[in-house]
Parts: structure tokens; sequence; C-alpha cells
């Protein structure tokens, strides 16, 4: 993780998301036990490979949002925790389907599930998963809530389907990218910080401040994962500097550096992205494209402008641990770049 | 389609789903129109592989079920026209993600989405419409509605994962086989039935009676389709005869034919499933084989058992139209063979 010093009030500490870790260790837990059960099934095979994905050490940060959001408007009840539960089992559902769609053959720096049990096992566990997600928002009872996230799983499905339409297409434009992982990515945050003040009967406000919190969160969240791809600490990421350049995603670091390019070099771009010829020397001059026009850079400055729209959005709430908390993890998603 | 004559009283006309069709065809035209308006989205793609699979002509037995279950008990209002849409997007979902799973290149005779868009586009699609019939549902608003179709489609994810982990298992037993059939095919037919008297506000009775009418018609009807695969007109069936069999599918005609069989015939069932050594001859020898020890036929009185459970479930239910209609599916689905 990279450590953002800010040099204008002297020494301080990284951002991180621990305050955020302590508000909700409680009622994680309770997400915790409920992701094991309902993982759970008399078909062997469902635990092992839902289980391979949950144990797998990611931060469950959806989840955390979703109950911090809750909290920050007095909600008393375990809805949140079940909402919690049912946005993880989105996001893992869609990774699941995610390494399927993109032959991904590691994950979190472990193989992925469909290298070992195949894609099959992945495709259907990922819809026992996503099955499970809505059994578990129907018990809580709020059709306000089911309809943030059964439309969230629309859009998800349909930003993944836009990707797999624009892959390998360097002429995508900046926007066009933006509305991929809008919907592919921010969509899910998005969802998971509204459905907090919807459990607890916040204002319309309210429900519109951390709704727009959750999108631009994670918006900055994918931009800075694809920045922190060509360089950075990888420690965080679970995954190889150049994975993506490997994998010929297009990414915005890809994107600026393309379109700001010479035409020589946006030659090399096709056949590194459309052509798929990549090697180790390739990736060297990828990166050193990317440096020349500052398109990590300003993929991360990117990533700041929409942190700052998510500040914003949270700025009229009043102040209280949560706040701080749900604003602390805005800080730490940018810092993972040095 | 086959006819069955009963010889009993006389001539008697084929059992047909005419009366399904009439009674549903306003109701169902609404459907349609709800199926592509919902199936549509500004990803080209998504339109393009949905309407692939929604016009290939399926007969849409599920959706119309939902609708004449619902008129049955006097439901006055459009939740059966959407959760009719619902139900046959869950059951489209699942066929694309089916093929994917399956590897299958027809489908209704005609090619499969994935071989057409690739697996990715298919994978991704099924999300889109499980997500669009998941949202269908909540702008209805019976919470119990939708848990009974979101357990459906767990229940359904859990069913196709049994059938991988028993893939090419020639010891599966036939109660095995059943538990596999009920979740992967006859939860939805139960679901869709019993939906219906759930939001006309129909007694317990009543929606037990529909739950385990759709219950056992699934089941008559899932073993019929098996023995179609080895056997009678493949007109009705979109697929050729033998497709089960050269993919190496353990449905109840094999289960059957290999546990009556010797122990050189086991070696055969074994060569052609197991090792998926399968050609021409050897489809006429399993067909053989089938034919000496009942298998076949045993296949359809043991979905004639179901059937008749099915019309059980309906018999303290008031005559209606509807009624008779849902009875006449029953029929229909047995007389599809010969």
């Amino acid at each position: 993780m990279g450590v953002v010093v800010n040099l204008g009030d002297g020494k301080r500490e990284a951002p991180s998301i621990k305050q955020l870790i302590d508000l909700t260790a409680t009622d994680m837990a309770r997400v915790n036990e409920l992701i094991l059960a309902r993982a759970g099934s008399d078909v062997e095979m469902i635990p092992e490979v839902a289980n391979h994905l949950i144990s797998s050490g990611g931060k469950r940060l959806r989840p955390m949002v979703t109950l911090a959001a809750a909290q920050m408007f007095g909600y008393e009840g375990d809805g949140h925790v079940k909402l919690a539960m049912s946005v993880e089992f989105m996001h893992t559902a869609t990774l699941l389907h995610d390494d399927v769609v993109d032959e991904s053959d590691l994950r979190r720096g472990r193989k992925t599930a469909r290298t070992i049990w195949g894609n099959q096992a992945s495709v259907l566990v990922g819809d026992f998963l996503l099955g499970q997600a809505f059994r578990m928002m129907v018990d809580v009872g709020s059709l306000e809530a089911l309809d943030i996230l059964s439309t969230a799983a629309s859009i998800i499905a349909e930003g993944e389907v836009m990707q797999l339409a624009a892959a390998k297409n360097l002429e995508t434009t900046e926007d066009e990218h933006f509305a991929v992982i809008k919907a592919k990515t921010a969509a899910l945050f998005s969802a998971a910080a509204e459905v907090g003040p919807v459990i607890a009967g916040a204002s319309r406000a309210d429900r519109a401040a951390l709704r727009s919190y959750g999108m631009n969160l994670g918006l900055a969240f994918q931009l800075i994962d694809d920045a922190l791809d060509y360089g950075g600490s990888a420690k965080d990421l679970g995954k190889n500097v150049g994975d993506d350049f490997r994998e010929g995603k297009v990414t915005l670091p890809v994107i600026l550096a393309y379109r700001r390019g010479t035409s020589a070099e946006r030659a090399f771009w096709k056949e590194a992205i459309e052509e798929h010829r990549v090697d180790d020397a390739g990736l060297e001059k990828a990166i050193g494209l990317m440096t020349r026009y500052g398109a990590i850079a300003d993929t991360i400055s990117r990533a700041r402008h929409f942190g700052e729209i998510a500040r914003d959005a949270l700025a009229p709430l009043e102040p209280t641990p949560q706040k701080a908390a749900l604003i602390d993890v805005i800080d730490f998603c940018i810092s993972r770049v040095n």
C-alpha cells in the first residue's frame, strides 16, 4: 500500500479503513456467519467453490459500506446485516462469472475457481450465490432495497456486456469507458451505500447522498485499480503488474496513452492489445509510453476527481464516526497508489 | 407429436394445449410485449442474444401456467403478466447458462447463442435477464411471490451443480436422479404455478395444490423429454434423437438400462458415457438395450406416475376452464411420446 504524506500540515498517518473496520466489526462478524451459512448446500461442490473465493481475503469493502451507511442513520435491526451479505454475494457471483468471461487464471494471487473446478462450476455456483443473495434480500422485506439491488444486478451485467463488446477496441473514448466502469463496478458500490439509509428510513436527500457517494467511490476505486496494474506496489492488488496488459484489457491508462501517442505508438498498442502480442519488453514499453504521456498520473487524477465528488456528496450530513469512516474509504482507495 | 388414442371411450382427440393457449392469449400478448421491452438495452449485444433465444419458438408453457393459475383464482390486475415474464426470463437465463455448461451447439434446432456470440455473451446476457426478472418481480411487489421465485432460482442452480457433479456417473440411483430433475426443472414449474394463487390471495391449500401440480408436471415433463431423446418423433423436440447420448448425459433411460443390464452391457455403457466413445452404431446398440430392458417404456411410466400426482393435486379445486386447461398440459406433455 502506498503512503500519502500530506506535506502541507506536517506528518500524517497513511489513510486506512481502520475506523470503518472497527465500527462494523460486530456486524461484520454476523455478516460472515451468514455468508458461511448461505454458501452452504448439500451439494458438496457449492460450498467448496464458494468458500474458495469467500475465504480468499477480499477486504469486504462493499458490505462494510452497507453496514456503516445503515448505522449512520440510526438503523436498529438486522436488515443491514442481511443486505450486506446480499451485496457481498452479488459481488462474489460477479467475480465467478468474470473469471469465466475473462478466462482469468489468478484472482487475489490464488488460482481462480474456474481453473480448479472448471468454467461450468463457476457459472453455476455464481448463479446459486445470486439466488441466495435475492432470497436474503426478500427476507429483509424492503421492496425499496430489493428494487435498488435488483436494478444494480441488471446494470452490472449490462456493464459487463458493454465491456465485452468494447473489448480490445482502442478507439473507446474516455466517456464510453466511464460508462462501462460505472455499470460494472460503481453501480454495486452505489447500491451497497444506498440500501443503508433506505432501510433506516432516511430522507430522500440522505439516500441520494449515499447513492452518489457510492457511485463516485466505485469509479475512483476502479480507476485506481486500473492504474495499479501498471505500477505501484502490487501486494495489495493480488495480481501482478501488467496482468491487464497481458489480458489485452483496454483500461484508462491504455486509452489515454493510445489517444495521446504518435501513429507509430498507436501501431504498437494495436499490435499489443488487438493482436495480443505481449511480452515483458512490450509491457516495459507500454509503461514507458504511459509515463511519457502522463497516462497513469492522469488516471489517478481522474480518480481523485471522483473521490472529491464522493466526499462532497457526504458533506451536508451531520458529522458522525460513520461519516468519517466512509470518507476514509475514499482516501484509502486513492492512497493505494504511490 | 404422438397421438394417444384412449381406446376405452372411443375416439378422442390428441391432447393439446389449445385451451391453455386460448385462455391466456390476451395476457400472453402482454407478456410477449414485456419480454421484448425488458430484453431491450442500449448495449446492442443484449437484445441480439436475448432475442435469438426468445424468438426461437419455445412454447412458453411456464408463463402460460402462471397466467392460468392466477386467472383460476379470479386474479384481477397485471401482476400475473409481470410474474409470467419473470418466469420466462428465469427460464431463458437458465438455458443460456446451460448451453455454456453443456457446451451445446444446438437448441430447438437452431445454433445456440454461445456458438454465435460466444460463451462470454451467453453467461452475461443470462445474468442480465435474471436481473431483469428480479426487477419485474419487485415491481409486482409481492414479497411472497419474490420469496417463491428467488428460492426457485437458488434451487435451479443447485440442481445444475448436482447434475454437473453427477455427470457421467452411471452409478447414479434413480432417486438421486429425481432429486436433480426436481431441482433443475420441476422447481421452476412449481414456482410458476404457485405464484398465480399467491398474488390472487388464494388459500394455503390452493397454493399448495398448484405448487404440487407444478412440481409433478415438471418431473413428468423432464422424463418425457429424456425418453424422447431415444425415440419418438423429434419434430417437437428441436433436437435430434440421440443428442443426450452423444453428450454423455446420464438420463433415466440410461440409468435403467445400465442397472438392469449384464456386466458386459454395463461395460458398453461405461465406454460410451464415461469415456465418451459414441457413434451411430453405439446409439443403435444403446436404443436396443433400452428396448430390451424396457428402459424407455418405464421412463414413460414414471412420467405418467408424476402426471397422475399432478392431476390429483388439482382434483379438489372447483371445475374451471383454467383447471381443465392445466390438466390438458399434463396429458399433452405425456402424449409427446408415441
